[in-house]
């Protein structure tokens, strides 16, 4: 049965695409139903991802390079698992280039103001609708991320 | 172990309480960082729940009434079975008087104002400090809901 | 988008089938990828589901009737609700007729014998080829299980 | 609330412990309950993963070294993203020394022989006891896997 075949993305199958500064992503899986999401990121040092709060767990697995949350004191580098769970907030800082990370989201991230005020939803069905979109800006062909 | 232990909360082992005109609430389970609730609602006639968009999937089980979604012609009732995928969006509306149904819920409720803003958020982490709020408030015993 | 809506299955449109001395059985949702199955038994005094051990979390919600597993005192009456976590073990045993109980099941029971010695393993993918053979077998149309 | 803490865990805090022929084992996270677990490994050239069947998704992480199901044509090398559906069933064959893998596990791993019948079941249970015990024997302190 197809539904129960093993998927391989290899590396250079996906173009990774920028998200400012120089930072990128890559979309990887999208399970609109699910709400699950897997992406890819490289940062570069300096880089932010605004306050939010997650509506379900989040696995991080960094690769290379270094950074952190605000709130937190520990520095995530090649080799570190973060586990955050549903309702976790907190503030990425990029702290070295070309750090990567692979994110296996479950669920919403909710966009804070410094005053815990939600501001906006970034979840799995919009981001790999930003990732069509600048794939298609490029002139890239649509990538085949694994969707469902 | 204990963490492979069956548990039962028989119907009479938690308090309904009210969230409105007449309707109710029970929280049966929370599971904090999974992001996962269970509860049971009883509605009355003419009970509205706000739009809301889900950021994971629920399942709803109705045993009694008759109720609906405005975006949707069909009716739950006793028997009926519900579906809603991370995404769906609708405004529940109660057509009959004790109206039962159980949800098995994953994430949060973003709530919509009639443009698609977004207005507030409920989660079960939420929900279960109403739920010993309210039961505190009436002189009960904090409920014995299964928590992790 | 299509994978945003939500999903009803109204109590007469989809049938149930015999497992044995008139119990039954409904299969409501198969999500093959996640191992995720929704069914509603209705099962009779006598009738017992063998031994057999969880690979993910369990939901149960009695509607009607009074069952047991024989490793636990408490009996699920209609309102009851059950958590069985991954890991748990038990053999369920029905006690009134006409007990109907929904699941909300993750994973694979892995059957066990009175040595704890794996037997036989059922999910939900193998419940649906039963259900549609069983279907088939009574000529009856190929039930619209929500199968994705 | 400490259930919202997000929790890293860097390279060195906990020990890889050996699983064969020098290929090792690290148990970052188990979920007992949810039948969630995360681990990442290191093999060798020539191990091997009897064939097994998942009851839950699988997600692949690669980051050094080279590896493939036998079933299927691709090598999982660094950067290599790998999906395994619930229902998926497949034989690990590590081809390049020092190859590098995280995995994010639902469920089990219902191992099979050549005519695929059940020969074991491997969960993240187990697969944490045996991480506690090769630690224990080695003399290490109980390694503070992130267990829930």
């Amino acid at each position: 049965m197809d539904t129960a075949l093993a998927v391989h993305i290899g590396e250079d199958e996906l173009p990774f695409v920028d998200i400012g500064d120089g930072s990128q992503l890559k979309v990887l899986q999208v399970k609109h139903g699910e709400g699950i999401w897997v992406i890819e990121n490289i940062f570069q040092a300096g880089y932010e991802v605004e306050t939010h709060r997650h509506t379900g767990p989040v696995y991080g697995f960094t690769t290379s390079g270094a950074w952190k949350y605000k709130e937190y004191d520990y520095i995530n580098r090649a080799g570190s698992f973060l586990y955050e769970p549903a309702g976790s907030v907190h503030t990425l800082q990029c702290i070295e280039d070309n750090t990567r990370v692979w994110f296996h989201m479950t669920g919403s991230n909710i966009n804070l103001d410094a005053q815990g005020n939600m501001t906006s939803v970034v979840d799995g069905t919009l981001t790999l609708e930003y990732y069509y979109a600048v794939c298609e800006k490029l002139g890239l062909p649509r990538p085949s991320v694994l969707v469902s």
